[in-house]
């Protein structure tokens, strides 16, 4: 690498240098920018140093190393622990941190206040597909538009990058939103293999009928989409709740047939019931969601 | 239509002109099949008379009709009520009424007991879907693969069909596990929605993020068939189940932040938790099916 090369790129400094601060911190090396790294523990962040990086002996002359600082660390909390002595006037602070969007929001204000400019990320992918080229994975990131725009080439270089608002919560509250959707799904499936699981049927073929059908019904996510944006739970329906509730007895006693335990499919059944009963039955399954933030707007 | 090419299509009879039946008939009768078709109330059936079908007055007469004879009902027991006197004997009788898989080996042992082959069939479809060409719906059948394979272009003709097994229940079970998948992903679409359902963000925008991860993660599919048919979870853990487990505490906070209920989510949680604290927590989250089907096994 000449020297040129590494002047072009913008220097940074990475607080925490665990599975996913390596794996971010590799990328920008090989891209040819400078990182500062610093970790609580410093065994890790010497194996970075092995790579081309610069150990810092605290966070806070790390933080004073680069204007460009990110922060992949644990939670919220470890962030506000490392970051507590360090003076972040004029920083650009990324918080790579998961956490929930009121802890973002309010780790925004808290940087602001110290002189910082916040933004906040989420990322959606896995240590390993952030070293691969060309995973699929990105990074959720909201709150300074300035400073997404200014570092945008420097940012994209582990991930693509999606900026989802101002709001220094929406890049949690996307985050969270597709990791909870992926969460039913993932019940769904490890319900269907319990069902198949006892039964001569082969794991393999049945995977690509399963998938294959999963992604055919993710057009349920853009006709959701539509009608939670007209508020009209009963617009395009095909099969409507009351059929899709009756349905679900069907489903709970093959499970029980099958001897496989009903609790991954009654808490969506039970709700689908009482939205039939608050007489619903001909609109949509989607309008289920209000029964869920019910509680925000009593 | 001319007496040559009706005479070329095997004639057939359908039990059944609800919203599916009649869906059914419309494509076989499209498709030059003699249809002969009964419905216990008489005005549904006489709407397909007008598109060539003929009319039975009982469901004995129509069984006697035709030897390929479809039933298309609301449930089991009402196949049970719409066949009690008709002689089944040298009929081919294929079931395409909803069930379970254990509805589907007694109802083939019923079949067989009265001198039919039976054939199971479970349609992944709409009736729209059924009606419009090329719109991805398919029949899982199990049972006869003698009746199947004798009347397999026939049965193609309203959709495409996968044969899954002699056993007759399989068709329902592949049916129920794939909308049991389905109804988890549909669970977590919901509580998506319903986190980002106050604040500024556009639907239909979310939408293309959300499908477009789900579908990304259904690669979860096959790997999870690996480890079932491996009986091996721990096989290629990228992110293990105690790692999956902890990040829930942000799911449910985020959640509860939002004001929306935390019952869609809890279940899954509750049983990675418990796998977690069984010794499990370096495996992939594809173990949780144990704790479901630990009832049929112990
Ligand atoms: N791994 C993934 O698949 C993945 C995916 C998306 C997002 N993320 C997020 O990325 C972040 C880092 O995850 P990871 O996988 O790198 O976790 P990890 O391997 O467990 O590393 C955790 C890091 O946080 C540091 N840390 C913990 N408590 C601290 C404290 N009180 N003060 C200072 N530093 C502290 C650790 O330092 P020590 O070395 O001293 O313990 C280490 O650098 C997390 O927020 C995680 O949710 C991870
Ligand atoms: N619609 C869908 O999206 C869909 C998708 C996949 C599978 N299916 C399955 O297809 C089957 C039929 O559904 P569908 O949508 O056509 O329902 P439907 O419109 O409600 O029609 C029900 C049919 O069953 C008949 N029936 C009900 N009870 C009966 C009894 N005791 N004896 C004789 N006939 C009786 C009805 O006759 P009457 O007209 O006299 O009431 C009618 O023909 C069901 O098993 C359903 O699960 C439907």
């Amino acid at each position: 690498m000449t020297d040129n090369a590494l002047t072009t790129k913008t220097p940074l400094t990475l607080l925490g240098a665990g599975a996913m601060g390596t794996a971010l911190a590799r990328t920008w090396l090989a891209a040819g920018h400078p990182v500062t790294v610093w970790n609580r523990t410093p065994a890790r962040a010497e194996a970075l140093a092995a790579e081309g990086a610069t150990v810092a002996a605290s966070a806070a002359a790390a933080v004073a190393a680069n204007r460009l600082v990110i922060a992949c660390l644990l939670d919220d909390a470890s962030v506000g622990e490392a970051l507590g002595t360090a003076d972040l006037q004029d920083r650009d602070l990324v918080n790579l941190t998961t956490g929930t969007p009121g802890q973002g929001r309010e780790r925004a204000a808290w940087a602001q206040g110290r002189g910082a400019r916040f933004l906040d990320g989420g990322i959606m992918g896995t240590p390993p597909m952030i070293e691969a080229p060309d995973s699929g994975a990105y990074v959720f990131y909201s709150g300074s538009a300035g400073l997404f725009e200014e570092h945008r080439a420097t940012l994209a270089v582990p991930a693509a990058t999606t900026y989802v608002g101002a709001d220094p919560g929406f890049a949690a509250l996307h985050d969270v939103a597709l990791l909870s959707a992926m969460d039913g799904m993932f019940a769904g499936i490890t319900h269907a293999f319990a069902l198949i699981h006892s039964e001569d049927i082969a794991p393999k073929d049945f995977a690509q009928l399963l998938a294959e059908w999963l992604t055919a019904m993710t057009f349920m996510v853009h006709k959701a989409a539509d009608q939670v944006a007209s508020g009209d739970y009963a617009k395009d329906v095909v099969s409507n709740l009351a059929m899709q509730s009756a349905a679900n007895a069907t489903l709970l006693s093959t499970a029980e047939e099958q001897g496989v335990s009903t609790e991954l499919l009654t808490p969506y059944a039970d709700l689908m019931a009482r939205r039939v009963a608050d007489g619903h039955g001909d609109e949509d399954i989607t309008g289920v969601l209000e029964l869920l933030v019910q509680e925000k707007k009593s």
